[in-house]
């Protein structure tokens, strides 16, 4: 269950008299690839005054990289700083206060911005509906501003097409996982489905390499790390013999449907 | 275990001799919205000389429809015609052999374009390689000619951005369920995943809204039809009443992550 934290009667307040307020669009951007952008993505972002990007303090946005060629001088830009990333497990309770914090303060900036009556293109790696950090402030504010969303490219989408590899096809079973599952919640979702994509590899990767092992699937699967950028990499993963991998990776298990 | 039937030596030859053979471009269009086409679609269908999509006989090909508005003039079409869509079983072997047939055909219509040296833009909707019919004709050309993928924007994301419901956040294990799996399958799929996607609804879609009852999500469940369309219709599924809905219609249970 969802509970937000926020609840702006000013702004209520301005919306039931008619006061002009500005829009939210979440801006999906794809893999990486800035040609990978929608024609919708690329309109919202060089119309709305105001782009926010999650970033991590010292280190460039990914964001912000991917749509830096279609930024229009005299954008205001709002980045929107992680207190912590994977300093600390996300399952402490440091990392949930931190990170609650974190999102109540965006949350009012933003809130901020739209009570003005500008638009805020906040813009997100991939789908914002899928898997996205865009979900927590679409939930916070949702019920105050209008939001729109613009889907995008999913990561699995792009290193699938620079693989040259389906994800599924015909009556496939795809199950989609995210790495931080325990291992026997992977072996047991792998052991059940035609296709797999495991996701937000990161630290988790031995592990992940270990339930693809216990399942048989290690022959099948590719390990693809920054897809669709000039940093891509594509391997079958016997091929890849170290323990790490960015966060920005993952494995594919394509499916192998049924050919007329 | 895919085999391709498809063995031209003539472009084998002339592809070792460096005689120069075109590019098949296979392009994913996305849900419907001709704005979410990636700027890197409209650049490679505005560039190459024949454009190619499938089709059934006597109704507008959705592909063609999508893209209507940036087809250049003096682009050449190559419309696939499928001998058979939903009038017999796909299970049936009348169904396989005709699909085997045209396959085929189109392979080798495609294969002579591509060795006159044109490029030619097959377009899809969606995402290539996310359940598309697309990959018939990537395995059975990927030996003998240059292909390229674009990814698209897959129904999925284009009908929860329109729905304002996230398809899976956190932890979530997302499951992708093609509605034509039997009762069974769908009921043991869906009791053992966080969020579900299901596809293709069709004449499937009475069978589905039952495995969604037995497994107590039908509450949870949002019904989707022409999404990202001007013909677009979002029902929560306890709404819709009535048995029937298109091929290109699809039930979302959303994920429930977490939310610091």
């Amino acid at each position: 269950m969802i509970v937000s934290d926020f609840a702006p009667p000013i702004f209520a307040f301005k919306k039931e008299c008619g006061i002009a307020l500005g829009t939210l669009h979440g801006i999906g951007l794809g893999p990486g690839d800035p040609e990978l952008l929608t024609v919708r993505a690329v309109r919202l972002i060089q119309t709305a005054p105001v782009l926010a990007y999650f970033a991590k303090k010292g280190s460039p946005s990914t964001a912000r990289t991917i749509v830096d060629s279609w930024i229009l001088p005299g954008t205001e830009e709002m980045p929107l700083y992680y207190p912590v990333t994977t300093e600390i497990s996300f399952k402490s309770q440091a990392y949930i206060d931190q990170l609650h914090t974190f999102y109540k303060v965006v949350t009012e900036g933003l809130a901020g911005q739209l009570s003005l009556g500008r638009d805020v293109a906040l813009i997100c790696e991939g789908d914002p509906m899928f898997y996205g950090s865009f979900m927590h402030i679409f939930e916070r504010l949702k019920d105050h501003f209008r939001i729109s969303v613009t889907a995008g490219i999913t990561g699995m989408s792009g290193c699938s097409a620079s693989a040259g590899q389906p994800i599924a096809w015909g009556d496939d079973v795809l199950t989609i996982l995210p790495a931080t599952l325990p291992f026997l919640d992977l072996t047991s979702k792998l052991a059940a489905t035609d296709a797999a994509v495991i996701m937000k590899l990161g630290a988790n990767f031995p592990k992940v390499r270990e339930a693809l092992a216990a399942t048989g699937l290690v022959e099948r699967a590719l390990y693809i790390e920054h897809g669709t950028t000039a940093a891509e990499r594509i391997l079958r993963l016997p091929e890849k013999t170290d323990d790490t991998a960015p966060y920005f990776s993952l494995i594919l298990v394509p499916g192998q449907g049924r050919m007329p």
